[in-house]
């Protein structure tokens, strides 16, 4: 398998995007890794690994750059090139940390949605709080502002198959985010998608979940309109670190005894920033789309990096992307019948 | 002033309820209470306090009850009564910790609208985490699923009345909670709201702001649509809740170093417990009705309750209904000219 590498993307490219790319290049032999970018900086963090090759560039997609704009005009740029790598099938995924919205437009105008998937949607996978080892997926978190009640139905199968395939989850649970669990909650939208869903004998719908229980594992996948995924993902990250900024002046800002205490404690609450940290879980998923096109924080480190290709090796060997296609063609036949 | 008490609402009715009134009767002698509800059970908890009369009724509203069809036929219902009162002017303000959608139905059918407001929203005040006594106001929490731009519009000029004259603040700062900071950013609904937002020259409007944020203090008042403020809420209340309990494993289930270091930081944990606690802050306000219409959490206990009707106390002293009146009044006055 072949992943195209944009090695210019985010805050701390290319240092932590090639060392992530060193780290997983040792664990996973069966990966070739093609790295786009400026040649001479990329060359100082690697050490001749065999499974690594650089295609050179100099231009770049900033974070502030427009995404549609950018993605037609900067035609060299390190996530346009490795976008049409993955087109040309001279690779197989595409990874970046860089503008999320380029990474979309990429993903949708240079890779392509699959044949019956009428909007990608943006995908990541959370940890349960009140169980170890446990996660959840949560759908759509961005990529669509503006959602129909169709487009939700199709990220429950997105979810269902990502869950079944890339997590390993025999029988999914799909919950769909409503502001109350009665089945005659919310809004226009979520009314009409939970009909669509309760009538899709395909995937296991369990009803209406409130984001009061997203944390303790109230489903497999969760799945949303993108602008509230979008909210409650963001919710969770800044309300979780405002809470360990509190615990911190809990410990330095109250005395010697309370500081003694964090030390004591200290070894327990890194644990609990484990639980916390999602970047083990991959990155963020654009499912839908022909390829795996994954992303991770900007501020990304090469362990995030690590985990995210990790994450794509999963898809990848799982041929998680294969069986999409064939499922939403076939219902495409089906319906053309 | 007088405030109409629904006290069999809530799961620790009348208990908690009455328990949190003899509290505020103490305190604010200027109060005189209505307790609508069962007078041999609420008496139980009184102790002859000169402000405190009951008004007996059998009949009170379930939280699994219909909203509108319990408002409707229910007529001797604690909580339709306690806002009957409101409407004839026997009472200033309604609070109740019961079903929230009958409060609602309650508040808009019985009490009504101010003229010239199209969705009254339901508020909340929020501790900012980052900032010691620092407090936003969230508003549309869900009283609307379905909002329109116009209905966002309402919704800060609501929030920057509440917070200046309720919570003191001068200038209050609006933000728009979007899915990005730039203008350009959201959905269908945001994109035009942000527009009427920049055209009000009465508000202090500073743009979008991201849920990432709002614990950080990014603005004063924050609206937003009713079906996505709810997900934040109960979003800010889950994650919390989560970290609340992983820190009490991280000093209970990881041996005795760390539950010595737990006791040494007790002090300053209490006090971070109390930066969590909103319910100091009151209750949650159906705001742009013709009096105070205000809830709390179903499971709340007696200092909610005190806390809530300092809160009602403040809204009453204030007169920041008055207020509302005569500014929604004239703006439709200068409309029709």
């Amino acid at each position: 398998m072949r992943i195209a590498v944009d090695a210019m993307g985010g805050d701390n490219a290319p240092k932590a995007i090639v060392e992530g790319i060193v780290l997983a290049a040792k664990e996973f032999k069966d990966i070739e890794f093609i790295l786009y970018g400026d040649e001479v900086a990329i060359n100082q963090y690697l050490d001749g690994e065999a499974n690594i090759k650089i295609v050179h560039t100099d231009e770049k997609i900033n974070s502030e750059d427009d995404p549609v704009r950018s993605i037609r005009r900067k035609k060299k740029a390190s996530m346009v090139l490795a976008a049409q790598a993955v087109k040309n099938k001279e690779a197989d995924a595409l990874f970046s940390a860089g503008n999320t919205g380029a990474l979309l437009t990429a993903g949708l105008l240079i890779i392509g949605r699959i044949k019956g998937i009428d909007r990608p949607g943006l995908l990541v996978t959370l940890p349960v709080m009140t169980k170890e080892n446990s996660t959840f997926t949560l759908m759509d978190v961005g990529a669509n502002a503006d959602t129909k009640p169709e487009n939700i139905h199709q990220y429950a199968i997105l979810g269902t198959e990502y869950a079944k395939f890339v997590r390993g989850v025999e029988h999914p649970t799909v919950g769909l985010l409503n502001n109350g669990t009665e089945e005659n909650k919310g809004n226009d939208i979520t009314k009409r998608a939970f009909q669509l869903l309760k009538a899709d004998k395909s995937i296991h719908f369990i009803g209406n979940v409130e984001a009061r229980e997203l944390l303790n594992g109230v489903a497999d996948v969760v799945v949303t309109d993108g602008f509230t995924g979008n909210a409650v993902l963001k919710t969770i990250e800044g309300t979780a670190l405002s809470m360990m900024q509190l615990i911190k002046s809990a410990i330095y800002d109250n005395g010697p005894k309370a500081k003694l205490g964090g030390l004591l404690m200290k070894d327990s609450l890194s644990g609990m920033k484990d639980v916390l940290d999602y970047s083990k879980h991959g990155g963020s998923v654009l499912f839908g789309v022909k390829a795996p096109v994954v992303k991770t924080h900007g501020s990304t480190e090469k362990e995030a990096v690590y985990f995210t290709i990790k994450q794509i090796h999963e898809m990848l060997a799982s041929k998680v992307i294969d069986d999409l296609v064939e499922q939403f063609e076939t219902k495409n036949t089906d319906q053309e019948k």
